[in-house]
C-alpha cells in the first residue's frame, strides 16, 4: 500500500476532517478514500530537497528508468488520498477495463507484455528469467526479469516501473513548455502528483552475428486535484545494435515499425526514425549506437486522441517478439571466429560508453540518491572490452558496420 | 608550430604593423615575434562557439585530460604573438633551466618524468609501449603511451598533454572565484590566453591481486597581455584501488604519499586524502573507487609559493615509481582462482562506472567537439564485467573490500 508515513497521515486526516466521521483512526481512512477531495484544502509542501529532486527528474523524463525519489519530508495537510491511494482503491474494488484511468491501463498492460516477452525469450533461450519484485515506498514499484549466461543471451533484462511522486512549482513550471495544459500561465499549484509508467527491455546475445535490441514504452500523466488526468504523454521507441550488419534483419526490423507506424499515422515514422538516430547518437565517437530504429516521447493531444496513442503504443510493443525472434532464430547459431567475438566485446565497450555517458535515463537514475543500481544497470552488457586504438580492417565487414553508423541508412 | 590560421594570421600582422617593417610576408612573422607586444592592440576576438567551449573547460578544468578545443574562427586582429609562439621561440633559443617560464619547466618535468616511468614499467612488465606524438593545431600537443596485453598489465598508460588555448571573459569571470589574481573585478579583459600541461597514468595489472593505480599531476596558468604569468595553480594526486586489501599495500602507499606530503606542508596529507576519497566517489554505488590516496586542485601563491608548490609536485611524480613497483612485484605472480578474476573483473565494471559517469575529467574530454577519444579512454580496463546482482559473500575478502570502500580508512 502506498501511503507516506502512515502514522501521522492517519493523524492530520482525521484531524482535518473529524467533522466528516466520527470513526476512529484506523477506519478513518478508508472511509476519507471514498470521498470527493476538498478543492480548497491546500496541496502538501515539498521540501526544498524534494524540490531539486523532482526538478532534475523533469529535464530528464524522457527516459527510462522511472526512478524519481520524491522525499516528502512534511507530514503536515496530508489530508487528501493520493493518487497511488485512489488508485489502490480502484484495483482493489474492480477490474481494469477500457474505461479505467489510463494509468491503470498502461500498468496493465506493460505488465502483460513483461510476461509474454519472458516467455518468449525464455522459449528462444531454453533458460529461465530471474525475477525479483520491489515496491516503492512513496507509491508504485516494479519488476525486473533478468537472464543472465544463457544459452543464446548473455544477458536480457524486461523491466517494468510503476512511480507514483510529486512534481514542484519548479518542475511544472519548465514542463508546460513542452505541455501547456499541465497548468494555467497565471495559476501554477505549488505542486502536482504524478503517475509514470513504463517497460524498458535489453538483450544482448552471445553470437556476435546476432544483434543486441532495446525497446522501452512508458506513460506519465500529472493529476489535477480532483483525481482527474491533467496534462499526459506516452514515449517510447526500439533501437537495433548488431555488431555485423545483416540487410535483411535491418529491414525486417525497421519494415516493422515502420508498418506499426504507418498503420496508426504517416507521419511518425520519418519522424521517429530520425529521432531515433539523433538521440543514440554516441558523440564522442561520432557514431550511433546502433542501426536505429524509432524513438518519440510527447506524444500528447496536440498530436493524436489518448486512445489513438494508446492504441499505437500497444502495436509498437506487441510487435516486438514477433519481429526479433525471428532475426535471433537467425543468427543464433551461426559460426563465428576469435576475432568477431572480440569485435563484438569492442562494439559493447561502445554501448557502455554511450549509455553510461550519453543516455539520459541512466545518467538521471544513477544521479538520483538512493538509486536502485541494479535495476538500472541492467542494461549494461556481460563482458565488454576496451583495447586502445582499435580500428575495423578496410574493406572489412567490421568497416561496413562503422560506415553505416556514421551515416544512418533509410532500411526501408 | 602553433599557429592559428598562418596565411590570414600573416596578412593581419603584415597589415596592422607596417610602419615597424618594410620585409614582405613570409618574414614579416619572424620579426615581430622578437617585438614586444603593443599593450593597446585588441586581442583576439571570440566567436561564440569558442566562447561557450572556454566556459565549458572552465568549470572542468580541475581534471585530466587537457583537450580544449578553442576554435578560434575569427582571423582579425592577430596581430601579437600567440604565448605558444612564444614558447617555441624560447624553446628554440635557449636551454630549459629554473629560470625559464613555469610553463616549459613544467612541460619538460613531466616529458622526463613520462619516460622514466614508462622504463620502469617496461622493465617490469617485459613489454614495450606503443608511443603516439601528436600535435594540437591551436598550439601544444602530446604523447601517449600505451602498453596492452602484456605480462604483467592487462592495460598501462602514460599520457603527457601541452595545450595552449583562449578563455573568453564568461570563464575568466568564473574563475575568479578561485583565483582573484586572474584578472581585477572592474577591468575583465575580453579573452585571457591560458596554458596547460600535465601527465597522467593508469596501469590495470592482469593479476586480481595486484592494484590499478591512477595519477595525475597537472599545471595550468594565464598568460598576461605582456606573456607572462597571470594567474597559476597546480592540482594533481595519485590512488590506488585494489580488488583484494592487502594492508600493508595501502600502508606502503599512503606512507609514501604522506612523506611527500609532510616534508612540504603538514596540511596537505590530510587535507589532500580527504579531497581524494570525496573526488573519488562512486556516487550511485555508495563506495569510493578505491582506497584512495591524495587529490588536489587550485594550489597556487595563497597556499604556498610557486617553487615550493612545483617542488612538491616533481617529489609527488617521482615517488610513483619507488611506491607502486614494490607493490606490483609483490602481487604480479600470485596465485588466484577464477572466482578472484571475475570479482576482478566486476571490479573492473565499478571502475568504468565511476570514469564514464562520474569523472568530470572523462566527461569533459569526451562531450569536447573533436576530442581525442583514444587517449581520454586509454584509462579504460581492457575487460570488465556486469553481473545482474552479483555480491560479495558475507565473511569473504570480498566483502572486506566493499567495506573499507563504504567507509575509507586512515592506513598512516
Amino acid at each position: 500500500m502506498a501511503s507516506r508515513r502512515p502514522a501521522l497521515r492517519l493523524f492530520s486526516q482525521c484531524r482535518a476532517r473529524s467533522q466528516l466521521t466520527s470513526q476512529r483512526a484506523p477506519n478513518c481512512r478508508r472511509a476519507l478514500s471514498n470521498l470527493p477531495p476538498n478543492p480548497k484544502t491546500p496541496r502538501p509542501t515539498l521540501s526544498p530537497k524534494a524540490r531539486f529532486l523532482s526538478l532534475t527528474a523533469l529535464g530528464l523524463l524522457a527516459a527510462v528508468p522511472f526512478l524519481y525519489k520524491m522525499a516528502l519530508d512534511d507530514p503536515l495537510m496530508l489530508d487528501v488520498p493520493t493518487l497511488a491511494e485512489r488508485d489502490q482503491l480502484i484495483k482493489r474494488e474492480r477490474a481494469i477495463t477500457d474505461t479505467s484511468p489510463m494509468r491503470l491501463r498502461m500498468e496493465k498492460f506493460v505488465k502483460e507484455q513483461q510476461k509474454e516477452i519472458v516467455k518468449a525469450l525464455e522459449q528462444v533461450d531454453g533458460t529461465k528469467f530471474r525475477v525479483d519484485e520491489w515496491q516503492r515506498k512513496e507509491g508504485g514499484g516494479g519488476i525486473t526479469c533478468v537472464l543472465q549466461e544463457g544459452k543464446v543471451f548473455e544477458k536480457a533484462g524486461v523491466g517494468v516501473s510503476i512511480v507514483y511522486g510529486t512534481l514542484p512549482k519548479a518542475a511544472i513550471m519548465q514542463m508546460r513548455a513542452n505541455h501547456k495544459n499541465i497548468a494555467e500561465a497565471d495559476n501554477i499549484p505549488d505542486s502536482l502528483e504524478f503517475f509514470a509508467a513504463g517497460l524498458s527491455l535489453i538483450a544482448h546475445p552471445k553470437n556476435p552475428m546476432a544483434p543486441t535490441v532495446h525497446l522501452n514504452y512508458r506513460y506519465f500523466e500529472t493529476a489535477k486535484p480532483d483525481g482527474t488526468s491533467g496534462a499526459w504523454w506516452f514515449g517510447g521507441g526500439s533501437d537495433l545494435t548488431p555488431n555485423y550488419i545483416f540487410d535483411e534483419d535491418a529491414i525486417q526490423f525497421h519494415k516493422s515499425l515502420k508498418d506499426v507506424c504507418d498503420a496508426h499515422n504517416k507521419d511518425y515514422y520519418p519522424r521517429f526514425k530520425k529521432w531515433c538516430d539523433e538521440y543514440f547518437y554516441n558523440k564522442h565517437r561520432r557514431e550511433t549506437r546502433g542501426i536505429g530504429g524509432i524513438f518519440f516521447d510527447d506524444l500528447d493531444e496536440t498530436i493524436q486522441g489518448k486512445e489513438d496513442i494508446f492504441a499505437f503504443i500497444q502495436d509498437g510493443l506487441k510487435s516486438f517478439v514477433p519481429t526479433y525472434v525471428p532475426i535471433i532464430d537467425r543468427r543464433k547459431d551461426m559460426a563465428f571466429t576469435e576475432k568477431e567475438k572480440e569485435w563484438q566485446q569492442i562494439r559493447r565497450g561502445r554501448y557502455v560508453e554511450f549509455n553510461l555517458v550519453h543516455d539520459r535515463g541512466t545518467a538521471f537514475g544513477l544521479n538520483t540518491p538512493g538509486p536502485r543500481v541494479e535495476a538500472i544497470l541492467m542494461s549494461m552488457p556481460l563482458t565488454a572490452t576496451w583495447k586502445y586504438m582499435y580500428e575495423a580492417e578496410p574493406g572489412s565487414r567490421e568497416e561496413r558496420l562503422v560506415e553505416v553508423l556514421r551515416e544512418p541508412k533509410e532500411w526501408v
